[in-house]
């Protein structure tokens, strides 16, 4: 049984908006307001990214978006000193005011924020390995890219304990006390783990992990199962954004949640329809 | 005696950075450090605009931007659906995060809101009167600015209560839950008077209130004389920026901040200096 903190009144669900989830209003709208008629039974912490939004900004200006590919084929946004800027405007302005003003719009009274406040995330510069186009491998080293080290709970309990929503934009803070891009999925992870959630949702395009997409939907598997499909030809065809939200995933799992689910973001009600078993169902062992 | 409401143990100083110092790393660090050394004596909510970010990206779409001119003079910024976009990624991500960050640096634990969050600043949509170039008046009706009708202290009081410093965007929520694009200075005179604030501090580029810019600086004066002095040539002479700045500071006294300081921010230690008698100390009567 999962330990919830005391100041939290009612079970948490972290759940990740992701995906064209993420900067659709239709979906916004739809997701707010079944997590409206939610909140009596459930506390929610909402974490979210801004890549449709930070790509869109690039565009306006005119930028070509670059990404770096991980040996294992893992696709990350390339995030120097310009970038950062504009993803912190991106996904800490637009993206969160979006879903925060969604959640009003509900009834659900949302507080955005981002890592960076009350040094709520803090992260490590990452350092890795990247693969070019021609196959051949170099270490990345000046990339304002983070992997989460801390999440400070305290503010999130004091903000839950007080009847908000906390929406935490995918920015930390570094030891330098600069922004740093982080991973929606490992955002919702670290949020769960250090909050001790009792379920986390990853909200996207499609109703799940398949084992061959668009076939095979998997309904339910433990981590290792997961873990075990990675390692092999089953989630290796996954799509780099979905292998994202596996890895996320386990992270959950293994920070102590007791059940991470992945689903639909863009249907009606898509909280409560994986609640009650739709989705991709992950629990431990 | 102001009323300090019981959460906030330590008397509370609302200051608005504005002008080139709300852009400036060096004057952001400066004023840091500044309040880190001051709070053990003060609590502090920072109100801040994001003018110099909003026009620095509408420059980098090739977007100019337009302003509107009150009849009596006032300027202020054209705020289309595209601009409050623009906006709310300029002042609520970039610049929020900027001065977050600042803080942190110099140890102040920070956390960045707009009044979105929590709903903390709620206004009414703007419908206004300007002129054009030619002297021939219309109404604006639609325009993304509002009139702050409402500021909600709860989450800011249980911020405080808990050690935060609240750093405060200059974006209201609609009756629509729709961003709107309020002053700095009306938002540090509404957060006050909300709050019950010992005193606010208005921060900019100049070393206070002068009866005949760059000649006589006023070191003193009462609202009356204040508002005596608008409706003649003394701030006539003011521009349009110092002008918005005095009627935020006539707000503040009449919603029962006992004194407002205008004062210098780009110098070291500006807080220190203000309160120990620099710049332009307006109080009631």
């Amino acid at each position: 049984m999962p330990v919830t903190a005391h100041t939290i009144p009612k079970p948490l669900i972290v759940i990740k908006i992701g995906g064209s989830t993420a900067s659709s209003a239709q979906a916004l709208a739809s997701i707010s307001t079944d997590l409206a008629s939610l909140q009596s039974k459930y506390s929610f912490i909402i974490a979210h990214g801004g890549s449709a939004q930070t790509n869109e900004l690039c565009k306006r200006m005119n930028i070509t978006p670059r990404f770096h590919t991980s040996p294992t084929g893992v696709k990350s946004r390339a995030t120097d000193a310009e970038i950062i800027q504009l993803y912190t405007m991106a996904c800490g302005g637009q993206a969160n005011s979006q879903i925060v003003c969604a959640l009003h719009s509900a009834g659900v009274n949302a507080v955005g924020l981002s890592g960076l406040d009350g040094k709520v995330v803090q992260a490590k510069q990452k350092i890795f390995t990247a693969v070019d186009d021609s196959g051949k491998q170099k270490m990345i080293r000046d990339d304002f890219t983070g992997k989460i080290e801390k999440v400070n709970a305290e503010l999130l309990h004091a903000l839950l304990a007080s009847g908000y929503t906390p929406v935490v934009a995918a920015l930390a803070i570094s030891e330098s006390n600069t922004p740093l891009n982080i991973d929606g999925d490992r955002l919702m992870a670290s949020l769960a783990s250090a909050l001790h959630a009792d379920k986390a949702i990853s909200l996207t395009d499609v109703d799940g992990y398949y084992k061959n997409f668009p076939n095979d939907l998997v309904p339910a598997l433990t981590s290792s199962e997961l873990e075990a499909a990675m390692q092999n030809a089953g989630a290796g065809k996954a799509s780099g954004g979905m292998k994202k939200k596996l890895m996320g995933c386990i992270e959950a799992i293994n920070g102590g949640v007791s059940e991470v689910i992945i689903g639909n973001g863009a249907v009606p009600a898509p909280i409560t329809k994986l609640l009650a078993g739709a989705g991709t169902h992950i629990t431990k062992n």
